[in-house]
């Protein structure tokens, strides 16, 4: 079975994502900058939310130029991600219109939390189709990014309801991590 | 005529149906539990048309994957099978909203039904085309599924108005026949 | 230029369209039978111009199959027909919302028109470039159904004043000349 | 790393934003011309950016087509450039409804200008990945068009305060700027 398909289905269902969260920037009746002013903590959010769909699409890019072939498996494993992924918008709004108040930023978390495990999952679902010593498992290899990314999640979640301001870091501490190093690692396995 | 677009453009709709369901889930305007509980319902009507999306996408995939050509009809009976997918964010919207109200519960199952004969009338638009003993004919073989799927929609549907969850639970079976079983058939078509 | 980005584009354009008109259909907030009634004509509304963007889609497919390379012109012209179609969901929405009142009618004829009188430029971009004599060239040949086409909804606009249903019936009618017919002239032309 | 999916990719969400921004045409509940009278600045405003879309959409195909292979950084500058224009929606509506006040036409000018800033910054990342004496560095010159935008934006951007009809004129020039005298450089650079 060609990749072909789960490719452009997944670019869709991100491109999507990340285009109608900005749809939660809701207009002001007025042309005054105090109109803009409860749009600052939505404006952070989406921008949040928009790296984190773009780590993701980065990651899936790069997750599936190793792979050759996908199975039934693989595609219920990407729609999983999928599934998590699409309930970012909500979490992100919530988050914003809130000023990121403790329970939202904590269901935030939480829909991190799954879509890391799902993504997680993708890659051990690949791993299994293409074999342990695979160029795609030997890639991941370990993935301690992907586990303390898991880690700091569940740090993040409870730490909410003493400082959303704390979770939030760490979330964006995430963001950060899998955006900077990513290339001297991704030297570091293919030396 | 190759079949290229005829996948772009319903991996685009799939994917745009798919994403646009979530906008149902109305960002509540304040941060506590209690502003999540009318929210249940709708999650759940979400989650139960994701997965169906899911495993329509997965089908189309499929069946794509054993043609090498499309003809006008084969793009009509395509669109066709667009239009009550497309119907698909509605009843699942009216449905959640209405705490599993008898006729939006009905109305669900009916649209259901639809795109389950759309889906028929592309199964055999497609063997029409490519003939009585191609590969495809054989992969769909007697497609009982596909007929099953019919015969619990129309049972599912008039049982609405004596116990909506009852009709629910129909279309959850329906959904974990598809999900579940597929490979074993499969394997065994294939052999 | 490659032709593979302006088809992809345009999918993603027309699959949009086709799938945020389903969003003028506004859940009901009671589960009656009543509450779908004003969702009637906007359901009809909805049904004529999936078929159009169908149509349309079609016929963009078929027409680029025909066509190796485009220039920016053809790029153009494309973007020029996208930008008419963009303007359906409004048009179907004012024309549901107002139960096929005069003027929201006459309006959505005007998209229409010019919707084909872009395609119309289009398909005289794409013969310039590929030449008189090109297979392209050829297909169209007169193109007597785009030009009747034209004629009807030039009738139909002024006619949405005297009577609004025989103007949605000639809309009807344009649609159902470019379902049915279809495949008798493509055979004629190819014979 | 192949380009295929980043073009997907960027495709689908321009696509999105072009089609997103006419649902900000909201549909007017009676079915008179002066209903649509407040709707005409803001169907200027999304012509004005379908028109700039269009030739992002145009001129981010002539670039990548330029280019062979891809790595992080363009991934990333790409998506830069995709998060200004995702901005694009909102500026729009905002100028749209309050009929060109000061400060919407100031901000859309930003999100112009931070756009442009954007894509010139996509040109060098690829340009860097390139190399300095590849048919892209020579295609993209000294790029007097995107440095004169840049300058016309920021000139633009103050002068909104003054006037907002001379700023739209100002983002209307550099739009005209790059609808028409592309193809005779074009052919300068080729020649």
């Amino acid at each position: 079975m060609g990749k072909g398909r789960i490719e452009a289905f997944s670019d869709g269902v991100l491109a999507i994502i990340i285009t109608i969260m900005v749809l939660e920037l809701k207009i002001p009746h007025e042309a005054e900058l105090t109109a803009l002013q409860p749009l600052i903590p939505v404006f952070l959010s989406y921008l949040l939310s928009f790296v984190y769909i773009g780590i993701y699409w980065n990651n899936h890019h790069h997750l599936l130029q190793a792979v050759r072939q996908v199975n039934g498996n693989v595609l219920w494993a990407n729609l999983h991600l999928l599934f998590w992924l699409s309930l970012i918008p909500f979490v992100t709004g919530w988050t914003g219109e809130n000023h990121s108040a403790a329970l939202p930023v904590a269901f935030y978390g939480g829909v991190l939390l799954f879509a890391a495990i799902a993504y997680y999952i993708l890659t051990q679902v690949l791993i299994a189709y293409e074999g342990r010593d695979s160029a795609l498992a030997i890639a991941v290899g370990r993935d301690w990014k992907g586990k303390i990314s898991v880690v700091i999640y569940a740090i993040a979640i409870p730490l909410a309801f003493l400082s959303s301001w704390l979770s939030l870091g760490l979330y964006v501490l995430v963001a950060v991590m899998w955006l900077i190093p990513d290339r001297r690692i991704e030297r570091a396995l293919l030396s």
